[in-house]
């Protein structure tokens, strides 16, 4: 018996686990009063009372003869199905039950979907994003080809000229907080559709661009032609803090080219059991107007937050992007210090923010700092980095 | 772009699929009113009161600022891993939380567990079983042996002259209901350590064996140096009744060889992102003793049925077995017709099972049924069956 390679090919640690550790080491000496988490990209407000009351309701179902649930469809129940169709009906998207499937988050179907494809293929990620693109591909053997981001085409790559069979898109993005407009996007599905290539576009941040906004998309549905070419990754976890309820969603259009809703269909019969029932219903319940209002509020201040550390730092005269329908700011770090270096010293200063390089090479030297904080560390947090850089 | 070609080589529909398809079409022609259910593995007892007490409680914890939980350890939580090395000190088997792994169930554990290994590797499986460990290994351009099943050797295969990379073992064997005993179960660790082979212990049903049995096992790890060499999947649906919550585990002991806890530890961060803190609450409720005491008395009730369909069948001279401590009773088809006939002849009397082909060549003439039904069906099943076979 032989392991798998692509584990002695993977470049480092995994990023968040190693900011996890530095920032045990920390508190185990320090204490955690006063840490400010603005690192990783997890919400801190709670379940929503729709959510909540829908979870308590279904949690009783599940004890009672009559309504219990066991086994579900693999791609979801019919009701999560249509609560589904309705959110991309209010982006102006007509979509059928049989083009989504209720999911556990985005992160476990991006690492499934891979078995979709012929291996190695060649994919396309940029240069910087969050890590798991790259990490999941190394392990399964796929050519990776980077596309850079930069400070000169604002973090947002443009189509390349090499032909390749699958392409990531994170937007708004993770890590550099910037999103395509949809011109930008056009060229990117036009690039597919001539190049054979599917798009898996992540959209987990989708929410936080207005549904109908007209300069930006908040579904890559919103552009001509993606429905043959480009499968879109939607998940919860921002946007109605589902990270430790787990649900999400994937499209897959049944017009899409490679019968590759009918792949996934079968792919999903294989190596899954369908999604828990409780996670289905509050899907659904913060997929309604109730919900929606909520989550809003929460994106709302969400970007407020955001809007203050970004102040800062234009003020300081760093650079910085991001921050304006994202809840992440992307900057520089002042005096060429590494981003590591960075973390180390906001650390110090009781901020916990994500070093840039962790998001790839184009990422040294930069540094992510998350907004998903209540009010009182953000204003802390602001006060210290207003002091010290 | 291409798509895997391991979808071309895939025989058949996927088993409960078509077993529900035809179902259906029943239905629709002549209601559902009198149709017993021993098709599908699934129960029909509810979640226990101790089980959804903890979900109303987690789900309000939810919902709170201060008790909110956002992404947790991919792992699972320390109280998750605890409440399963208190599971395993039951039944003699000294764990520790670094050993176990908290998962969203078995099947998509199956899935994912073969990024562990390199491409392609020998597979033996035993023919017939569980329809998933073929088609997964299909879709990852393994290479299958498949090991032989018969009446003469109770359907119990032994391990083979060949070497392979990877075992697979189902005990309580799904579909066949028989059980190996220790010294067999002892053969198949002996070879995987001379041959350096790992095995992959599917326990979905260990819950139908008692937890200190002398002649049977309930874990891979009563037998003598099956941590070196063996991981076990272990799964809730059966003995909970979460198989529409999604909840189960895996064990991968540190002192494993090849290093697989610590590839696995990688693997799960890159490829997911935990399991529902709802799930976890309600595994640890139901590992409580208070939740056992419940889960015996549902599994008592499935066995008690499995042996009221047994006792039919062997009145009716039909070759069968299993039943005794797995809810499933596997039977020859009479008259030498095949499982499908007789599967579309039993659905025209009403009751649903599954037919032995859909397990694999080895299945064909065969046929299983499940006890997991409710006693009134089981009466009507076991009278229709008595009138007409």
């Amino acid at each position: 018996m032989k392991t798998n390679k692509g584990f002695d090919n993977l470049q480092h640690n995994y990023l968040f686990a190693e900011v996890a550790k530095r920032t045990q080491l920390h508190i185990a000496k320090y204490g955690d009063d006063k840490i400010c988490r603005l690192g990783i990209g997890d919400v801190v407000q709670p379940l929503s009372p729709t959510v909540v009351l829908a979870l308590e309701q279904a949690s009783r179902q599940m004890g009672e003869v009559d309504t219990f649930k066991g086994y579900g469809e693999y791609s979801g129940y019919d009701f999560a199905k249509a609560s589904l169709v309705d959110y991309y009906g209010c982006k102006g998207i007509d979509l059928d039950k049989g083009d989504v499937f209720v999911t556990d988050g985005a992160k476990s179907t991006l690492g499934l979907i891979l078995d979709l494809f012929d291996k190695p293929c060649t994919v396309a990620i940029p240069n910087p994003v969050y890590p798991v693109y790259v990490d999941t591909n190394i392990l399964n053997g796929n050519n990776i080809f980077y596309i850079d981001g930069n400070i000169q085409n604002n973090f947002l790559p443009q189509p390349p000229k090499t032909k390749v069979d699958i392409v990531y898109l994170c937007n708004p993005n993770n890590p550099t907080g910037n999103v395509y407009t949809r011109t930008q996007l056009q060229a990117w599905v036009d690039y597919a559709l001539s190049n054979n290539s599917i798009i898996l576009y992540d959209s987990a941040y989708e929410a936080f661009v207005a549904p109908k906004d007209e300069c930006y998309a908040s579904s890559i549905f919103q552009i001509n032609g993606a429905k043959l070419c480009c499968i879109e990754i939607g998940s919860l976890s921002k946007t109605a803090s589902f990270s430790g309820l787990r649900g999400g969603w994937i499209v897959i259009s049944t017009t899409i080219r490679h019968n590759l809703n009918l792949l996934f269909n079968k792919l999903i019969s294989f190596k899954t059991n369908g999604v828990s029932y409780l996670s289905q219903v509050a899907l659904s319940a913060t997929l309604s107007t109730q919900g929606m209002v909520h989550n809003y509020k929460n994106i709302k201040q969400y970007l407020d937050n955001a809007k203050i550390l970004k102040g800062i730092l234009t003020e300081k005269n760093i650079y910085n992007c991001g921050g304006v329908m994202s809840p992440y700011i992307w900057l520089q770090v002042p005096h060429n210090k590494s981003g590591w270096e960075f973390f180390d010293r906001l650390l110090k200063w009781g901020i916990v923010g994500t070093p840039g390089e962790g998001f790839g090479e184009n990422g040294k030297g930069f540094f992510r700092l998350s907004s998903f904080a209540n009010i009182d560390d953000i204003y802390i947090a602001s006060q210290i980095l207003y002091s010290n850089l």
